[in-house]
């Protein structure tokens, strides 16, 4: 069984446009969050200290997508189930599940490479293979 | 030729993360943006006075994806360039294409219908195909 | 005693900026969303049931003002109280302390009104006082 | 005469609430961006720059308000004024007035330090009183 993670949230007013629905960028905010949550609850530390030790700054996005398949309004409950669903050579997938109770409500898709700072050009990040101990933590 | 429209932008410092660069949600609240400037410019009315005049409620979003090619941080001028690439039996895909000067940052698409409110219930919404009017405008 | 609530929020990545902390209008968003948590946990039901039956519409900001003591970053959990400190004519101070664990973090006023469609024209909003039922929950 | 700036904003969409207003925390960031073009109007580098010259990290907030005047919905242009207002021990006092046309929306305040990492606590800040250049800029 590979390592899910279950991020609850709150559809507040502000999260909603005026549709009255949510409005869709606020979606990748929380598949945001949720790989982060995702990410602490199998044991990884803040970014900030992973720079400190092993030089990784984050894991940015270079690809992202969602289907939303349901519309949610504000004062309603939602869940976000995340894991990684696919390690490739530099990069990896992530998949996040929008639900409310048995509603799925979108079903989005992250693909993340783990970064550090380009040793020659600190302003350029490199994207870095998963090390070992990182991707057992996750899978 | 098909009609596009460009929508320019400034980085934000509160639109950057901690990594320094854009946080990625943030491009696609770029990309509704540009499609409700695309929407003005081809001539069409807001969604309010749409609603009031054909029902017409908006274009809400059904699929959302970008692939990220270069950070952008704030003090920067971006544009997107917005069009629609296609239209299908009760949708139509946008394109968006973000570049800082020459170098494109991030290609994104949209996939929207046209709404209505359900006839039975107006707590729902029903996609209705975009009528021919609205379509040769946006073409 | 008066009628107090307490709202738990996650500081997220996307929630802070450059400076590695929490950019400060989103401690607004979270006054305000704190302040619907109030309202729903005294009782009132949600802004779109009360315009069908009591014909209003939401409590509007007129004034919003914070004091920031403590600096927050992501992977933290704040809580945010809330109470209403004062009615006047026809509006009331609501007053939010955000803290983490004893820390507190910022202390803000919100100024709100009650609000209805002008009975004239629906593009514009008028103050009413706040009918005594609704004021006695949220005392 | 005192040195001032106007900055440009278009209200989109997604800024607005289900009332069909502005969600009031975007005038808290829209007058953190008309800040931040002051002062690059005023000659002052990005932070990122003033960080490596002369230590300073940024001018963040400690108090914050605004009074809100008239709504503004999307699609419609504003623009807010931008001067330092007061000139205290170590902070300094800008003042933004957010305008459509002729209407005043809001009148906001801002209270900012001039910051510095802690010389012995790299995680802590500290204020500094603006040094003299900085202050001529800015007047």
């Amino acid at each position: 069984m590979r390592r899910s993670h279950i991020t609850q949230f709150t559809v507040e007013f502000g999260d909603c446009d005026p549709a009255q629905i949510v409005f869709y960028p606020n979606f990748f905010r929380w598949f945001d969050s949720a790989a982060r949550h995702f990410f602490v609850a199998a044991g990884l530390p803040p970014w900030r200290d992973m720079e400190a030790t092993m030089g990784i700054i984050g894991a940015p996005i270079v690809d992202a997508s969602a289907r939303f398949l349901a519309p949610a309004t504000y004062g309603q409950a939602i869940e976000v189930e995340t894991a990684v669903s696919e390690w490739r050579g530099k990069s990896f997938v992530m998949k996040h599940t929008a639900r409310r109770g048995e509603v799925t409500l979108a079903e989005g898709q992250e693909i993340r490479i783990f970064a550090r700072r380009h040793p020659k050009d600190p302003e350029r990040i490199q994207a870095i293979g998963a090390p070992d101990d990182i991707r057992k933590l996750l899978e």
